[in-house]
């Protein structure tokens, strides 16, 4: 396998998950795994639809569901471009958290066409994972699909991303001897940008400003979406019209979720004392590590695995589904959320600014994740006990 | 593992199959496989789409897709009780042809919103295989997404049934010395009993009508559905009003497509000498094993593994999949169908009446199947040499 090359390695490996019979099919087992045996399952289900999460793996069964419309970096590239990305998410699932994950990439890009499909494919899966579905298509999808149906529904790139950067956070302010009253500038206002936002919100942060492309988000522009006006209503301190680099003077904690390069050292400098700077574009980030430390940055963390401090969301995707599928839990709310944020920050025992995150290879990961959503019940409300 | 209680047997599998990743995922291998290096691959692809049969699994990949309105012999029972079945075809998928195979069970009967959502499931797959949906929706179905995909879609109970009855029945006319001038009728008039029909008279036979659950399908009977009148219309032999009994009289083979115990040894004393009867009935054939000797029957056949002669379509399936995206074929033509039938009844080289076809078991089934398709282009003619 060529690792100097991903192209050759995919061409070497032509597919990165392998579909395999639990048992061996022999004289024995096939007519009881297939007809005529199987029709008594068949039966028990129609008879009681429940068994089928009994009687099938539909309950550790998830398909990664893109239309191909907000690819990595790459942008609208279409379902057959994503299929590499969620074959790699598929792997991801099936060795990190053994669950059984089926990369589906659409021929469509219609929202309710979206709805329809994913909403008729629930009765082979337990849990639906969207993926690279550009905003704001993807907020309406998610809420609907959350509404329509009683498995859990979670589109990775606003919550996944979210939830690692709050854990990332929670022991970066540690590092830098900050608290809840930072000022936080979140670069990116899609899909990432605006599930970030409000999980910080939810958690308590409460001065936080996102910027797009057209600068700082603020009351003072037009035609804002909903989504993006909804945070500017949030935020103790008023987000003033300006570019991005003028937000982040006197900021504590920037947060890039948007594109390469965007940022210097002198943006940094002129951020508080012991900034914090998350710049997670992928694969080049926003400021790149050297340069943030220039401009005086304590703790960085990009989503490169070459650099410390790896923020990235296949740190929560195995075991969130973990937990979700193990518990029964049909809707992911904003107290698990911070649940999983809280377990996955209290893995790094003492903080540094080298080591803020635990590793997606440590073994406790996915367990420690799927632990932590034990006290909540199937729609996501603490368990009274 | 329980071999007695096919339900305890599928609670303890809780699916019967499993997805891994195909190589380690560790530090060198998963910056690859994932974010960064994955972006390579999907930049690629959205230069030119063919790649994703080259760098991904696309090609080694088919959904076995069922709404759930003809599962077995249990009929309209729904997609959740339809999944064990299409589990089992999975793992029979895995085992026998190394072929990803994903259930989707759709929580939809609608002709147009399948059609709708097997398009758009086409990025993801090399192939279609559809499964236990009713006639006459699965005809209309299966044309129209041959039609529109550039991907081969079969339907397994129409061509699956046929392919291996034809190639059973090749080998039973030498075991009882008959040839393709004999009387057939065929009981069961759904998807497997009009593709059977369909295929035998391409094959050559000429006189041969079909029951359901009225009778013998004729011209004087009103409201055929066009693809039961347009049977009646090819056989030589009128097909006239009759019970299904009556049409035995003077037969030389009875296929059963149709329901259990439909028939008895006096049905079969009164067909010609040496009759064939293949009862193919789940699990209880249309008349047993024993009851057809008495009658006289000369080589019997059922779809049961505990009887001899084994008439199942598992036996077709893997290697006709295999065959179809090793060699790139878009659609399953007649002389496809044929071709394999004949590969398959050469496998047993001294037919008798306890054995006119192989065992699934048999090692050199799956690749005798797809070699016996080289020699057809994509869209199924034979190629010119």
């Amino acid at each position: 396998m060529n690792l100097e090359d991903p192209i050759k390695m995919h061409r070497d490996l032509r597919g990165k998950i392998v579909i395999s019979s639990k048992i061996e099919l022999n004289e024995e087992t096939l007519p009881i795994a297939y007809t005529p045996g199987v029709a008594k399952a068949s039966d028990a289900i129609a008879k009681d639809k429940s068994q089928v999460n009994v009687l099938t793996g539909r309950q550790n069964t998830v398909p990664v569901v893109s239309d191909g419309s907000a690819v990595l970096g790459l942008g609208n590239v279409g379902p057959e471009a994503a299929m590499p990305v969620m074959e790699g998410k598929a792997a991801i699932f099936a060795q990190f958290a053994g669950i059984n994950a089926v990369p589906i990439c659409l021929d469509t890009q219609d929202t309710e066409e979206i709805i329809k499909i994913v909403k008729a494919l629930a009765p082979s899966f337990g849990g639906i994972n969207l993926e690279d579905i550009s905003a704001p298509r993807c907020f309406e999808i998610e809420q609907r699909l959350t509404e329509a149906l009683d498995i859990p529904v979670f589109h990775d790139d606003q919550h996944g991303t979210a939830i690692v950067v709050l854990a990332g956070l929670i022991n970066a302010l540690k590092v830098a001897g900050k608290d809840k009253n930072v000022k936080i500038v979140i670069s990116g206002a899609g899909a990432a940008g605006i599930a970030i936002a409000n999980l910080l919100f939810h958690y308590g942060f409460e001065n936080l400003c996102l910027c797009d492309s057209e600068g700082i988000v603020s009351h003072e522009r037009k035609n804002l979406s909903e989504h993006k006006k909804s945070i500017v209503g949030r935020s103790a301190s008023p987000c003033k019209k300006g570019t991005c680099n003028l937000a982040l003077k006197g900021a504590d904690v920037l947060i890039g979720v948007s594109k390469p390069g965007q940022f210097t050292a002198r943006d940094i400098e002129a951020m508080n004392e012991n900034p914090i700077v998350f710049a997670m574009a992928n694969p080049i980030p926003e400021i790149m590590p050297d340069e943030a430390r220039k401009g005086g940055a304590k703790v960085i963390a990009t989503g490169r695995s070459d650099f410390p401090n790896q923020i990235n969301n296949a740190l929560v995707f195995p075991g969130l589904f973990r937990g979700l599928l193990d518990n029964g839990i049909q809707k992911v709310t904003m107290d698990i959320k911070v649940a999983v944020s809280e377990a996955i920050a209290k893995m790094v025992e003492n903080p540094t600014a080298e080591k803020i995150i635990p590793s997606i290879f440590e073994k406790s990961l996915v367990p420690t994740i799927a632990n932590s959503m034990q006290d909540f019940d199937k729609i996501g409300k603490i368990k009274v006990k």
